[in-house]
């Protein structure tokens, strides 16, 4: 069943006029969620959390047991006097999710569930770049029935999260085009979803849009609100968080940073967008290989990080290319920090890895182009989960409508 | 009593566990802002509209109209058949705020209420540039007293909203600097609150977010969830409303559009901020005065709807010159599409007079510059309520705790 990733949320709930059935979902999701972004907690902890007393905090904890979510173990140890609360912890026993990552190189499908951890993951080998990609759906579908083969029979597969490297439209999950894999106008989505069946949900979104989520939760952007998270390997892309929630745009395209004009002289780079002077191809993997003499190659990532090696091992000469590329992206930067005034920036892909070199020149543009306090109120960080990113965002969202109403689980119906 | 401009919300709310009173709560917002946003409206409409029952629905608008908020009056003449329902409506008998628009040449202050509309205003024309701020302050403290002095005796003033040409931190209405006001480092919200005393709360932001705000719930952003508003006199700023909220950004800063740097060539305009190349720098008001050969003046506003004139008379020269202005816009534009993927982009001051001059050039650099599936679902409109969007905004901002809580209403407590 292919469903709309991001649609459902809080902002919708609230139009309606509330009904006491509403009242309880609505409370039985925010302790889900507790327990989802929190770990485990005691009863106790829960009801100081949420305003809501201990009779009804022990009725809620009890339905999600039910709903096969979440499951209460033995206290921990703790110095304080008083009988010990039992900890509610996630459970990922009876209902699972599953999180694809399509790389130019590579497919993963991961299983995880409530707490928001992977359990299990397969990861093959395998040039999608120019594929036909009827080829490349067909081995992720084989990939997807030999995970959920392996699966438990008391687990339940709820919902597939897929993390694509393209311009992914949200209602649908309809890719326009994914440079980096020769796709053009495909409907992944769908044809994942009749491959899957109606009982299961699908959602497909933009890798980046799912690293900046999953930054924001478990990442480098953990317990920031707004915040802007960038990434660049072949291409750049991101996402934004405002006040806590991912922004995608009217349709689901928003985050195409790569493509924001940052050099208007002369002297710019043409981008294989068609435009000239894009911060992708100023300061992309390809930029980064033009600036230090390098020609272009097949294994892109393993070039750009031999060239970081070069400059951690103490070459001047690329040190300079890394911080001239630094302050590329510093200008692409300022213009986002005056537009949003962001709490925090997370920078992933290889902008991670060359952090230490990329930092004064970043610093520097913002200083000649941000007013100061939008600049002294923003810190630049690099990410935390890098690879896993993609991952931990595809299952987030395939989670999203059990967080969102637990009475959903298929656990609770069986 | 100073409050924090747009920190009451639902997405606060919801993180606490909900409660019975909450509900009732709850669902009394929701009426109430139905009827502000949608105008008077019968109790069946409120019913099918909210999904709650005709009983509920009768026992809310009883509590709104105890509140002072609203009244029931004649049904509208309908041609169906079956016993009319009458129409409840937004009142300002018995509350009304305040609603103050601080600009370099004039201060007003209005008066409106429930339904967003201004009942009452003074407008006084003086020169705030470069006068002290505490003379400033002191007239508008007179101002305020005055339109307060000829409030009915029915009427109790609930809230005052405040627009402010300046970079305003949100949380307690502290001004960093308002350029055109010479003002740096002014506790406008807590000298305002000072004056008005602790039964009137006070809010201030800035006058292009709130010019955002009113656009997208009365001009030409209405019913559009997505919008970028830009405003261009002597500087250039802006606001972004996301998923139907005006987003402030981490301390309320965001919108500094004017500052985005959108010319890195040899030829970038100095800017006042002290950067080179700035939105502002390249389309503001100077900007144009530049292009066409006119010398700096006192009275930019004049001259500039002057030049526009001339355009409009058929001066091929100064049409060429606004193309031009349109074309470095639209090279700003194309990295708020990019990046934000709005669906309308609302022009706001001179460039809402200009936007028949100026469009080619967008549209061309939009072109360029941002990927098809974003321009394909953005429209750029001149904006609809001019001069008077700020103060409408203010008075959105000033009514806020009353639509998210109608219980706070004076006229319950009286
Ligand atoms: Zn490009
Ligand atoms: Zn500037």
């Amino acid at each position: 069943m292919l469903a709309s990733a991001f649609m459902v949320g809080p902002a919708r709930e609230a139009t309606k006029g509330a009904t006491r059935d509403s009242l309880r979902r609505h409370n039985l999701a925010t302790v889900l969620r507790r327990v989802h972004r929190g770990g485990p907690q005691s009863r106790s902890a829960l009801t100081a959390a949420t305003g809501l007393n201990r009779s009804t905090i022990g009725a809620l904890v009890a339905e999600l047991v039910e709903c096969g979510l979440v499951e209460e173990g033995e206290p921990e140890a703790t110095g304080s006097a008083g009988r010990p609360s039992p900890l509610v912890r996630a459970s990922t026993d009876h209902v699972v999710a599953a999180a694809v990552d399509i790389g130019t190189k590579w497919l993963t499908v991961a299983i995880g569930g409530i707490g928001g951890t992977l359990v299990t993951r397969v990861h093959r080998e395998t040039n999608n770049d120019g594929r036909p990609y009827e080829e490349t759906i067909a081995e992720l579908c084989d990939l997807l029935d030999e995970v959920v083969g392996d699966l438990l029979p008391t687990q339940h597969l709820f919902a597939v999260g897929i993390a694509a490297p393209g311009v992914v439209r949200a209602h649908d999950g309809f890719v326009h085009f994914a440079p980096n894999l020769g796709w053009r106008e495909v409907n992944l989505g769908a044809d994942l979803a009749a491959h899957l069946g109606d009982d299961i949900v699908v959602f497909v979104a933009n890798e980046a849009h799912l690293g900046a989520r999953a930054e924001h939760l478990r990442g480098a952007g953990a317990g920031v609100e707004d915040l802007i998270y960038l990434s660049s390997e072949i291409g750049v892309g991101g996402g934004t968080i405002i006040a806590g929630r991912l922004q995608l745009g009217a349709d689901g395209y928003s985050g195409e940073i790569g493509h924001i004009p940052v050099n208007t002289g002369p002297d710019a780079t043409s981008c294989r967008c068609g435009s000239v002077g894009c911060l992708e191809a100023e300061t992309g993997a390809l930029a980064l290989l033009a600036l230090t003499g390098h020609q272009h190659t097949d294994h892109l990532s393993d070039a750009v990080r031999g060239i970081i090696a070069t400059a951690a091992a103490g070459d001047e000469d690329v040190q300079r290319s890394l911080h001239e590329i630094g302050v590329r992206l510093g200008r692409g930067l300022a213009g986002m920090v005056n537009l949003l005034n962001p709490r925090r920036i997370v920078l992933g892909g290889y902008f991670a890895d060359a952090f230490e070199f990329l930092a004064a020149g970043i610093d520097a543009e913002l200083a000649q182009h941000t007013l100061s306090p939008s600049r002294s109120g923003v810190t630049i960080v690099p990410a935390a989960l890098q690879e896993d990113s993609a991952l931990l965002g595809a299952l987030e969202i395939a989670l999203e409508p059990l967080l969102l109403d637990p009475a959903r689980s298929p656990a609770a119906a069986a």
